[in-house]
């Protein structure tokens, strides 16, 4: 059985969307039907609703910050029941069975993670919708739990933005006495700040402005340094084992690597794409490294929740209701949101009968 | 007593060598004074003396991949005594107490490691000079033993070339089931063959023709790939753990990152300076790294040095003698050496008399 629910959908690259109905599949055996709660609003929705990178066909339902209860569950569940807390991020399913999900990297799955919007279902063909949306049928190994102690609307854009620089903290061994750095101070930022303080790290926030200082101070950071100063860039000289670099357009990264350790890491999580004379003699001379990186597994996904469940770590967001979703996306291209738009999905049912 | 001796030095950025007598300084307490038997020829001698790198002092005697027999050791020298075999490599002191060479990566020292030549000794401030020379005297720390199996002549250029190799192999933890390539074949490259196939990796050589295909198989690589050759390439796409450049000039590496497994890091240990639009796209989706890596740390190198030992790897060399070496440096612009120049030293007594 299909069902028949309501969405809003972007239906060309002008980037707006609308109300829009349209089939979910229905569920197989190994598969849990989720009412989504909330939705965060991240900066690729953007990106794949206006066909930046592209790839996009529509009509598009975005959304891959979900947060929900389980409706029903399929005949071979055993991991959820109705009433659940779960979440689904950026996945709803991988290969499982390369080198990449073999080591629980199913974002790096060799045959192609299938991404929960704007991807094709590998079982029937069918295109995947994301979570601005009533309802979403995910696959129960890409289900996460939320923990009990977690604000449901401010765990959302744990899913995505968080788990984008948890991966990178943990993959680089980030605890008591590491110091990380973290560029910009956006949805990614926010929570780079949060995750490494909770970690014991000494963390330093990039900013090109001075205005961040107190907000940053408020979300974790020991100190901010200017980048556009160079007596405050020299003052950190070698100093950071890992920089965590959200700034997702193109920009000069050269100024940082001389901040990083013998042996530490600048790793990006927002831009991908070509960078221009970047200087490889900074790596050599401290074997530091250049590197990027996406999201995180699904087992590292909710090792991350727990994580977060444990330190009281949400994001700091402001609510909004789907309707309100074009005007978002014009304060999201100004960066005017601190830190993360969540929708309240209970918004959708005001929008006709289901 | 400082001890009047003989070399070969530039006096100029022409890059022209010619006999020069100088005063060593004499041997303190911690000191091992070494008569040198052979030394290797680094393409990094021909950019030090033709002042390629902006900071070159004249007179500078090169020589950095030095073999040769303890002579005498200051009173409190413990770890060796006259007659022993011994190397030095690109490195005669470092601080020995900041966060770098407590980790034993004295090449990283933060407050600077002191060059085998052009540089200045810490304690007297005298110029360093190498191993184009008939004797050096350099702290005990920074001799390197030399096993009794290895050819002396062989075993100069792993001081420079092996170690350069050894230590990214070493860091990103190549061993039995590791897949490894290198890129160039010069006197880095084969020695990068011979070592990750020593440790038990498959090993593929990356060359823009196919001319090496003999040498490379001979030298340790299971495979050779045209990097020029589109099919070929994509047919190693996502395969290797590490890839080791060596190729002293600028170049695309772009076309190389695909071939990185989820997880693989791509380093640069020949090339320093600006890269045009390197893509970060590629590093993200599989979390991906592009390094850089300098020489080794002094115990890191003993561990080479006995690595090779055990397993019978020495450079392939050809000797010529020191009155051959702007001759050598030419034909080492136009990369006409199998695999490194190594300079009999004994060559050098037939200059006059010491």
């Amino acid at each position: 059985m299909s069902q028949n629910i309501k969405g809003y959908a972007a239906h060309s690259p002008t980037g707006r969307l609308d109300l829009f109905r349209f089939d979910r599949r229905s569920p197989r055996a190994n598969d849990v039907v989720i009412d989504i709660l909330y939705c965060g609003v991240c900066h690729s929705d953007l990106h794949n609703v206006r066909n930046d990178w592209g790839n996009a066909q529509y009509p598009m339902v975005p959304g891959h910050e979900i947060i929900g209860r389980v409706l029903e569950v399929g005949a071979q569940v055993t991991r959820f029941k109705a009433g659940d807390r779960v979440g689904v991020g950026c996945m709803v399913d991988s290969c499982q069975h390369c080198r990449s999900c073999g080591k629980g990297w199913e974002q790096y799955c060799e045959n192609g993670a299938t991404y929960t919007y704007n991807g094709t279902d590998p079982v029937d063909g069918s295109r995947t919708h994301g979570g601005y949306s009533e309802r979403v049928v995910v696959k129960q190994d890409f289900v996460l739990k939320v923990p009990d102690s977690l604000d449901l609307a401010a765990a959302a854009p744990l899913l995505c933005a968080g788990i984008t620089t948890y991966s990178p903290l943990r993959h680089w061994q980030v605890g008591p006495g590491s110091r990380v750095a973290v560029v910009g101070l956006g949805g990614l930022g926010h929570m780079g700040l949060k995750l490494a303080k909770a970690m014991g790290a000494e963390v330093t926030l990039f900013s090109r402005s001075p205005g961040k200082e107190a907000d940053a101070r408020r979300l974790g950071a020991d100190r901010i340094v200017i980048s556009t100063d160079p007596a405050q860039m020299a003052a950190v000289s070698g100093r950071f084992d890992l920089i965590i670099d959200t700034v997702p357009y193109l920009h000069d990264v050269n100024p940082y690597v001389p901040t990083l350790a013998a042996g530490g890491t600048l790793v990006m999580v927002g831009y991908l794409g070509p960078l221009e004379d970047f200087n490889t003699g900074t790596l050599v001379f401290g074997r530091k490294a250049l590197a990027g990186s996406l999201i995180g597994g699904i087992a590292e996904t909710q090792e991350m929740l727990d994580f977060c469940g444990q330190h009281g770590i949400g994001s700091d967001i402001e609510i909004i209701r789907i309707q309100d979703i074009n005007a978002a996306y014009e304060r999201l291209l100004k960066a005017d949101v601190k830190y993360r738009f969540v929708i309240d999905m209970a918004s959708l049912k005001e929008e006709g009968a289901a």
